[in-house]
């Protein structure tokens, strides 16, 4: 895992943000099960459960806060924080 | 998945807002299945099972929670970051 | 759901902001679950349950916090964001 | 409940803000389950189940959280947020 | 419970930081179920249930996160908040 | 546990940040479940689990807006925080 696959938080759109929440919610799985046979074969399970689906829009959320407060929110003239 | 869908994080109202957090969390979902077809069929189990829907109100809170601070929860005078 | 429910996360005290919290809350299980009558066949079953009640506080946490963090947290002399 | 039971998040030690988060996260059970003889009986199920205890304590990190803002973390000169 | 052991969110270094975010963790429970025997039959269960221990980790992350931003996250010259 | 393990929140990249927010995740189970036998076998099953999986995941996520906060989103112009 020594490649770069994280070089900025900043995106430039609240849909590219998006996307990468969900890159930064897959990419702590990876790397707690690198095996990538593992990984497809346990996404029928998930994929077609409820609860896990849930539990995976989530951490989204999650990683979606961080990247909309790194961006300031991608407008800065009516955010929060300004 | 190359539709426009999530342009801003403003919205006019919370109540709008809200709306926002609610497709926010079920867009999570529609990626990690895209098949319509099987959230369709998930959905009877989840909406008549009580701690799915406390689940989703969960994930809806936490994405409530960015939308509110995007929008300086609505109203600069009396919100805490004025 | 075209009625005006959330207007604002402006409460007058922090006891008042709770009620919004719970408020808030409940709103994302009447949207994914719009029957009430299937909503109130549920009610005996998690209010009967310590871990639907336990998860029910927690998503009341969550908006607590925003709708706190909306409102100074009702006393701008001593808040943290002064 | 119309009694006022929380009329501050403001307290004089970082021990009563945690007791203060204990309190909130347990308000919202009572709101959910105001009948204290059921809530009763399900005390000795959650109070020796692992899981329902590490759910509880993870409320009151919530709770707590806010709670600390509110105060500035008790210590302005050298809260992260001045 | 009238003994003084949270006088201060500030520590020294991140790391005693971290030992406080346990402690904090820890505390709820015992305020939840405060016979210590029980708490100490419970341990090997927990301790060697992955689930729990995912689950404990949770609630110090959530509580590690409050006493970062108490400490001013421990390097005021890089913080987000200055 | 005496080894300094945690020094500084500060990291270069968010790459190297989302690392530290892996080992923040894990240190809580070493400190609950101190024996590397135990957790070593508790391995196989929750990175063959898909709701464990996606449990660590939401706990980096969390870890990882911590650091992140503490890093400025380790992009000054363009943090909301300016």
């Amino acid at each position: 895992m020594s490649d770069i696959w994280l070089s900025t938080l900043i995106t430039s759109t609240p849909q590219t943000g998006y996307d990468l929440a969900i890159k930064l919610s897959r990419m702590a799985v990876k790397m707690t099960q690198p095996d990538a046979d593992i990984r497809e074969k346990l996404r029928p399970g998930y994929a077609g459960n409820a609860a896990d689906l849930i539990a995976i829009s989530h951490i989204v959320a999650i990683n979606f806060q961080t990247v909309s407060a790194a961006n300031g929110y991608w407008d800065v003239d009516t955010a929060s924080m300004t």
